[in-house]
């Protein structure tokens, strides 16, 4: 048993209350992790703004994309120890048996138990995790860099890797945040074509410096007409990210070429809408890529480690104590890139 | 130069005009075929009616489910000879090189040249086609299933392809015409369990005499409800083939499982809606699939041949002077299944 | 703690030895099975009789084909329950981490834990599995035809899913004992044309009764010859389940069309030798295909509930006390079909 | 018509013979193409060596990777004009509709006529070639660089196509000439890490200086030992190249990781022995791949005109009439890179 901090989430519209709590030893197959380096991600925020419905598990301490080390092992655990770096995310466990389970979507899992809302997540000083569902760190990637692994990267890779991207596709990004930044590097890694499409002339400058081929300022020039030039004729896969604004998604659509393939990986209200018989007319694909798998974590860490993705992130130095600051620059839009919050 | 009839269309909301022309030799790499059954689709209706834009070219001969025998070929031609029984469907030409035809999808070959819209189709004694796009009808296949094997099984069949349909997979089928039946022939053969969806206790009588494991009726029950019931959680695949309803797209869409996947495969008018959020915390597909390439027609054959699939048809015997007969019995909806202008 | 009979193997070229002991209570993610019904396989007959390896605990209780009730859970599990009726597998415990189980290849995991060589296996009144590692068996799947999904059924349809065979595939089957008359029955579920090839006229008329489409004698006739005959120009797919000969490997090499795929499941001593020219001139491709996964076997116990494969078996009522008379029937090649030891 | 010289080959092992002949005009849908640049190919060499069994028409003109201006087009010709710049690659003609065809594999096309073995080729002032198998060369694509793209690169690209090759697969190449070269770009392009196998210190410096991470010298050292080495246990897939010894094969395949595939590229005289046990608890492939399809090469010129892929190319200024020079070079082994015949 030992002692540590959490932040707790109690209730919506009022900020996480920093307290100090006993954890548990690990069960029998479960690891107990000290936490290095936390992501804050905008889900929390939506949940904590009460935008999103509360957990299940209520109080709760949110936080799914931590990186840490090992302190402690439960018994039957053989294939980690104390000292051991390692990732956790939103998948906290899956059965590995269910229908989806057996096909590799574990993201779908039937029974997952997902952290940070059915059991206690990472904005803390620990976190118990099942050996099963940690990955270890490569030696060289530092404690700020790899939550990203555990959703920044891994989402849009597991979009790309649906969506069947090879080299030489034209691939547009759309959505130009911690996510979008990971996306134009791992398409660019797969040596695709990159066209970013966003509105802040200073995200698509920082969108140019991480390796997009062309930017496209959707607030200055049509995007449609835009990519269908550049690409001549349209692209072969779209990667939309954007979280609010539905109206960009048939834009997406819109500027694929016949065959082409829209991804759905933000999560806006409102329905697409589109036209069924221009829709078959073009053989276009409109395909949902939920989160991501143990396997897409491990090739983002893969990606970090040998210096294909560099994660655009602002850290918080000072740990948990800095969630709520983290929290409240995320909700005025001051941060570039992913909030990390790094232990001392 | 052989003379023959044809039933030219000359203008929209008249008959067609039955009329002999000459047909010129076949050139270098073309093949003239004597017609022997053709198939009557409701693409041609609408475009007799007027709903649908008229073709190209104009006046034209329409009709592009073609059977036939080949009596002359063209001096290059070495695959092909006087006697072939050959199938002729909607793909005249393809060029081989372009894009998608370079990808296998030569359905979307930027140089296509289509049957009965820029050039003389089949309805008429002869016609003419490339030997490259004309395909043998085996010898156990009688006149009147052939032109299945170019549209109506062909069509469900891509559309189960490309949905990656597996033995154990549960498909629904929306839409119970002559396509919808041969789609239910189709999963059956693949070992797909298979729930009709229709709005006739005649037809889905029928389509449970062709092997659907269920049959639902829209008029009487909620087909989403009932599928899920059904199927303990939602199909796999729903193949979407009603021509006019898009409201039956949404439902098809819901009552799929996590992961599934909804195939368009017939046009109506209007926007098929649906909810981003939902779409992508289940993760489905929605993928077009526009007709069919010479694959899939040579294995719809091979599908009549082995007698996994007993097209649903009508047979007007008289050949082309019964076209108009057979297009008002369609008009009226009279008509079961697809029907067939069967050459004396 | 329950006290229990298990078939000890103590060491090589000696009977298993009967004998009680205790078996402790289920660990944390645990389950304790009461066996009902337990394949025997030939690969325990070759490590009895000493031609395998013994396995690295000893002495052990060999048998991976296991059927049985859930009497007790350990205090973790969550989605198994005393009264379940499961299976287990050889897959004893896979990491779901490694590069092998994240690609969905759990089958070559660097943690795999074995039943019946690194853990007590089946033959027993009793068994402990891990929880993730039991499946589900329907509830009309008769205790004796459960085993087969763990193995006899599973590894030819993993070899079907890895040649990634469809309707109309012309498959040939070598060897026809309890796996190949499986082999048979999933290929035919699958649509596919499937000739068997052997030695022995008996099992060649049941290969017949369980649906092969055609038979092949290769003491008779060359069945190259016959294969591409009866194929018109040769087979899609060959698995190869021949334990003992690998000149049946060239043969059934020899006997696929350009572009057929070679499937190994059986596993003979010697190396397959074939010319690379024609190899690459033909473009075959010769894949191995270890065992399965979950997957496998949960569509297995599908195939078993939907009827589609009725598995050839021979039951020993009477239980463990049966295990060396089953052996050594097995030994003199006097059963049809797997050997299957049932509780009372 | 036109004439021009052809370097006719009348015997084996006499030099070809330049002789000036009458060009027909292009049929129907043909072209006729003034040769700009040609390669020459260790296949033709063994041919003119007497190694290689003669062509079905003789005496004929060699010369398949071949590169030049339309002057002239058929009748029937609608996608090609004079002027145009194209490639000819060694499918000179494919059906479009044979079982291989259909499936997109066009190089086992049951109608295949080849460039140089059945219609004269390219070591010639002029050839003919069908519409449908020439490819618009980028016009930022030099005439001696694009030979590449119908053969020395479609190969290799073929093969990782074949392969599935990822981002971030290890790749290992066997056999550092013309093709290896390309292979590693090509890799290098999709993301790959690339280790170049050979035994001259100067090739594999070259090796280097294209993109490839590590080289091992297999006079050196031992390549399988030092591969798994460098790849922490295998490579994910192995292109072997080797035109003379079987015995590397047997080392790329001991070379791979568990499931790795062996691409069989090269095609050495001999048989390939590898032990059944082995390949099969290891799960490995050996997939046969052979030549290239349309796709390939237009993939290759997307490669050469996106500067991704930079071929080795010695070039021979003067056209045809260096055919003997070139031909002598390459017996001799003096030849760097691939042979390029450049008119004038």
């Amino acid at each position: 048993m030992v002692k540590g901090k959490v932040a707790l989430f109690l209730e919506p519209k009022k900020p996480l209350q920093i307290k100090e709590i006993e954890f548990p030893d690990p069960s029998y197959d479960e690891v107990l992790i000290k936490v290095k380096a936390v992501g804050v991600c905008h889900t929390d925020l939506a949940t904590i703004d009460g935008e999103f419905p509360p957990p299940p598990l209520m109080p709760t301490v949110l936080g799914h994309e931590i990186a840490g080390e090992i302190v402690k092992v439960g018994k039957g655990v053989k294939d980690a120890k104390p000292g051991d770096r390692v990732v956790l995310s939103w998948l906290w466990h899956t059965c590995g048996k269910c229908q989806h389970c057996r096909r590799g979507n574990e993201q779908l899992c039937d029974n997952l138990v997902e952290t940070g809302r059915h059991v206690y997540g990472g904005y803390a000083e620990y976190v118990i995790a099942k050996a099963s569902h940690v990955l270890p760190i490569p030696s060289n990637v530092p404690w700020e860099y790899a939550p990203a692994a555990t959703d920044a990267i891994a989402t849009p890779f597991k979009g790309l890797r649906v969506a069947g991207a090879m080299e030489g596709d034209i691939v547009t990004v759309w959505g130009i945040g911690s996510l979008g930044f990971n996306a134009i590097q791992v398409a660019k890694a797969k040596g695709c074509m990159v066209i970013a499409v966003g509105r802040s002339e200073f995200k698509l400058k920082r969108a140019l410096e991480v390796g997009a081929d062309y930017v496209v300022n959707s607030n200055k020039e049509d995007p449609v007409k835009k990519i269908i030039e550049l690409s001549a004729g349209g692209a072969d896969i779209a990667l939309q990210l954007v979280p609010t604004d539905v109206a960009t998604y048939e834009q997406a659509f819109n500027s694929l070429r016949k065959g082409g393939k829209l991804i759905l990986l933000g999560y806006p209200q409102g329905k697409l809408c589109l036209p069924v018989i221009e829709w078959g007319l073009t053989e276009k694909s409109v395909i949902a890529s939920l989160a991501f798998t143990r396997y897409d974590i491990a090739e983002s860490l893969r990606l970090l480690s040998q210096g294909k993705v560099k994660p655009v992130i602002t850290v918080y130095k000072g740990g948990i104590e800095k969630i709520n600051e983290a929290l409240d620059d995320l909700r005025k839009g001051k941060v570039l890139g992913r909030p990390i919050l790094l232990m001392d």
